[in-house]
């Protein structure tokens, strides 16, 4: 049988932790950040509720100088907001009538090191439950590899960040044009498939639950792990994480 | 209900690939070393066929210095046996009577490097699927934390590795006194529970698998997804590896 012009299969492929992100890529990829519980689901919460642009920060140090630029300033370490800052990783508090046209610097434990360790990458997307299917449907207009990068714990494995990246790579690979051949991108799948009808259960027992469990926050969870709450689809353009679908609008 | 001398709990953790063990407390843990296909199989198959010790080396040049010094010598590169040695990393190689009584040096592409990783550990155990069974009974007797280290294929994480790792957790965690609530033990057990009834089957469209096809070694893949084919438990003893059943009966 022969085939003309046969379509190049894009790969999908899964990095389990940033400090793995060098094997990868990722200069001719697009990166996809994962970061559930909470920063890059907050980042979804806050475009939806109308913010600007974000800037993701290292340090709380360098987020103190956007604070005096007049940005809201939002600060977690160690799952715990930071006292004298605006927000902190609670989707809940990137809610309301303050996001609106607001620029927001965020610095949180995994998140943004892992945003910023994607720095490289072609190009760099947020990926959230909560925009699953918007964020599916744009990398699968963008005709281009995709590596889903899982901020994990402190650079090691979480089931959380794993689950969402199965989910995108079960419904780009039911797309005949893409290919995964990568192990940790089966893994992932094969987990997601277990969890998903429910995700709140399959992580009970999970390492970054029982962390957060000390903190009182189980409806932010519940609600983290809720998919397609919001169509956005927060790009990295510069320094400054914006949403894609108001960026092409404007153009 | 009170608990006079409650029995401390043992815990099992899996580290996916030798570049995120510096996050693991390897110092006071049992590491057990797992390359399935194929240098940790091939290690007990050399024990099983009486090699009295097995020293890893990393590079091609200093297995050379042992084969000067009387050494059988196995080597591999990208899955394949090099010229002038004596073994590749075929576990078939590792059977027959010039096994017998001999020194081994070997160096593979995961393998060797995983075991020098793991070199700061309290203990060093090595673990393929077929001594399942023999090297759980041991860390059982063990009284000591453990941790599972998959060698992956180049730092990345690999499925037959996982599934191994998982298959140890599932073992283990069945009797109470051990505990684990790390996410990478969690999902290579789900992988095993979902594997074990076909480990071949389930493995045939990993990365590895099929990066081995083309070596055309499928016996051998299906040889070393068997368990329980030999009660050796090799150990790292100084710079040596050696065969801890031996070793015990000696002393």
């Amino acid at each position: 049988m022969s085939e003309k012009n046969p379509v190049k299969k894009q790969t999908i492929e899964v990095c389990l932790s940033p400090q793995l992100l060098e094997h990868f890529n990722c200069e001719e990829s697009i990166v996809v950040v994962i970061d559930v519980l909470r920063a890059t689901s907050s980042i979804c919460v806050a475009f939806e509720n109308g913010a600007e642009r974000i800037i993701p920060v290292s340090s709380v140090t360098e987020s103190m100088t956007f604070k005096q630029l007049g940005f809201l300033v939002g600060a977690e370490r160690n799952g715990e907001m930071i006292e004298g800052f605006d927000m902190g990783n609670s989707p809940f508090s990137y809610m309301g009538d303050h996001i609106m046209g607001s620029s927001i610097a965020l610095t949180t434990t995994n998140g943004t090191m892992a945003i910023n360790a994607a720095k490289n990458a072609h190009r760099v997307v947020i990926g959230s439950f909560l925009n699953l299917d918007a964020l599916c449907e744009w990398l699968k207009e963008q005709h281009e590899n995709i590596i889903c990068l899982c901020s994990g714990w402190r650079n090691m494995f979480n089931l959380e960040d794993t689950l969402l990246a199965g989910a995108v790579v079960e419904r780009l690979t039911s797309e005949f044009r893409f290919s995964s051949n990568c192990d940790s991108a089966i893994a992932a799948r094969y987990l997601y498939q277990l969890a998903k009808s429910d995700l709140y259960g399959f992580l009970s027992n999970s390492s970054h639950r029982q962390r957060l469990e000390r903190l009182h926050i189980e409806k932010e969870v519940e609600y983290c792990l809720t998919p397609n709450q919001t169509n956005v689809v927060p790009v990295l353009h510069g320094d400054f994480i914006v949403n894609q679908i108001i960026l092409e609008e404007s153009k």
